[in-house]
């Protein structure tokens, strides 16, 4: 019997109209084999999300005996620290208005595993020591959550690919705050405690995402392609172009979670930089991903004891970009 | 009676081996009328800053009756938020080791002022309205607790000029946390009610100071000039030099607060950014500048209400140099 070599992957999502193109790439790239998909509140509520990736997993075409779904975190670890969610960004439901489309696709939506999410997690990490890659492109609520119910599960894991934080190349800092990006705001805690596990973490920021933009011509082009779903992500994302455009000027939109997943397939078209990140949790500055440059020294502070966790600090854009393309014509 | 087109400034210092270059530069430029020299706190004690300041007037041969010298803030604004001085980079004299050279420079210490820095700010600023330029190359205190004594004074200085902060320009950040600048992190308190307050500020942060470099070369070229005084320079920079090879590995020294003398003299040299400008309070973040680029929202937020400010974001490296031999062949 031939192994499977390909990445073992549980997505935690918050679809999300960039979590939408990145689950595409996740179901269709040949080097991945997607094991399950766990959500989390953010672009929008958790059951607006949740009710989303079930959708989603009818219009990309993946079975429910192969790809498990589980909902998980609701609001962030620290009890009133809810903020809005992003449906500004996303449309009231998520997807730019597209949902119901791709509810349409399929006559019965994907069914939920009982387990939350962070129990998945567990159990599917602790089933196979070693292998999985947690892929998390949301609040890191689950993930933080999972830590919690089991910190054995860090050594299990074998990479952590976060889209989140922002560290300041070129200029990137944060986009809901000058210093806070959207995932890491939502839930800040979350996010501080998965930067300092144990595990390897590579944080893929708006340094990168910003980096890549998919503009106008190039979501045309999806349309007519890969049955229902070229069409479906050309129409979610007017809404979100239309954001970007309004706040940032560009003709087009940034490639956030498509680029974690881009991280995992084609990891040498980024450049990465090591040191222990914390999140700011406190006054103006919360949410902020800070890393630490310069090498420990006598006085401890607040990165002493905390992993060297690798950043993205440079991408090749048409890499990532070439990407859609590879999918849909495999 | 020809009037006087020179700048009319005070100097909040902290002397510190970087100050005493500054106020090299403040004493000679034929550009700048220096009124008065007010300490704080900082490189080293406030004993030991004010000393300095006393000796080095001493030294450039400032006379008593022409400029003031007056003692400030001991420590931050907030009890409980003293810091180490920094002795390990300006030495236990806070000149590096050279401060008995510029004692012995001259028989009589420069007497002091009676009143606290604070009053004799507001003083200066009520009798000359509109005409004042503050440069503050020091923990910001002695300003604050000027504002707060009469806050009619923002509306009566010409200009404020601060070297501190660090805005991720080319990667530069924090020299004492990875997101904090020393003069910042000794009183956050202060500098957040100097940039929040209505009187125009210029920050010559870090973006700017560390990419003009005094190599080794440059400075051992200022020996045997202006009769002691090129000498001291030489002398005074060597640890500090030792210091910042030690930790960024440069053959040199950064023009911190001599850049903010260089803004008052050739502005031209300087590229500035506006907008909004906070210090982080709490947490991880303490002590770092936060600027707000983004047009104000619909949601107020931090920086909702505070004046729009300037920030230093690049600089003509050879005009700073230059100023060196300018005031010494002057």
């Amino acid at each position: 019997m031939k192994s499977d070599t390909r990445l073992q992957v549980i997505f935690d999502t918050d679809p999300g109209i960039d979590d939408a193109m990145a689950l595409f790439l996740l179901a269709r790239h040949p080097a991945i084999h997607l094991r399950a998909i766990t959500t989390v509140f953010g672009n929008a509520s958790l059951a607006v999300t949740t009710r989303n990736a079930q959708a989603l997993c009818g219009l990309y075409g993946l079975p429910p005996e192969q790809v498990l779904v589980a909902a998980g975190a609701a609001g962030p670890l620290q009890a009133g620290a809810e903020r809005e969610h992003s449906t500004h960004v996303h449309g009231e439901d998520g997807l730019g208005g597209e949902a119901q489309r791709a509810i349409d696709a399929r006559s019965a939506l994907h069914p939920l595993d009982p387990r939350p999410a962070y129990q998945l997690i567990c159990d599917l990490v602790n089933a196979q020591p070693g292998q999985i890659t947690l892929i998390a492109v949301g609040p890191m609520t689950n993930l933080a959550q999972a830590l919690r119910h089991d910190p054995g599960i860090a050594a299990k894991v074998r990479q952590v690919i976060v889209m989140g934080g922002a560290f300041g190349i070129q200029g990137r800092s944060g986009n809901v705050t000058p210093v806070a990006e959207a995932n890491m705001i939502n839930d800040p805690e979350a996010a501080d405690i998965v930067f300092g596990a144990e595990w390897p973490v590579v944080i893929v920021g708006l340094d990168v995402t910003q980096a890549v933009v998919m503009d106008e011509d190039y979501l045309a082009g999806l349309q007519g392609r890969g049955g229902a779903v070229g069409d479906f992500l050309w129409h979610a994302t007017r809404h979100y172009q239309d954001f970007y455009h309004s706040v940032d000027g560009i003709r087009g939109i940034y490639s956030h979670d498509a680029s974690a997943i881009a991280y995992a397939v084609v990891p040498e078209a980024f450049e990465l930089r090591a040191g222990p990140v914390r999140v700011a949790l406190e006054g103006i500055a919360r949410g902020q991903t800070i890393q630490k440059l310069r090498p420990p020294g006598p006085v401890a502070d607040a990165w002493t004891g905390c992993p060297a966790q690798q950043v993205c600090i440079a991408v090749d854009s048409a890499r990532v970009l070439a990407l859609f393309d590879q999918v849909f014509d495999a």
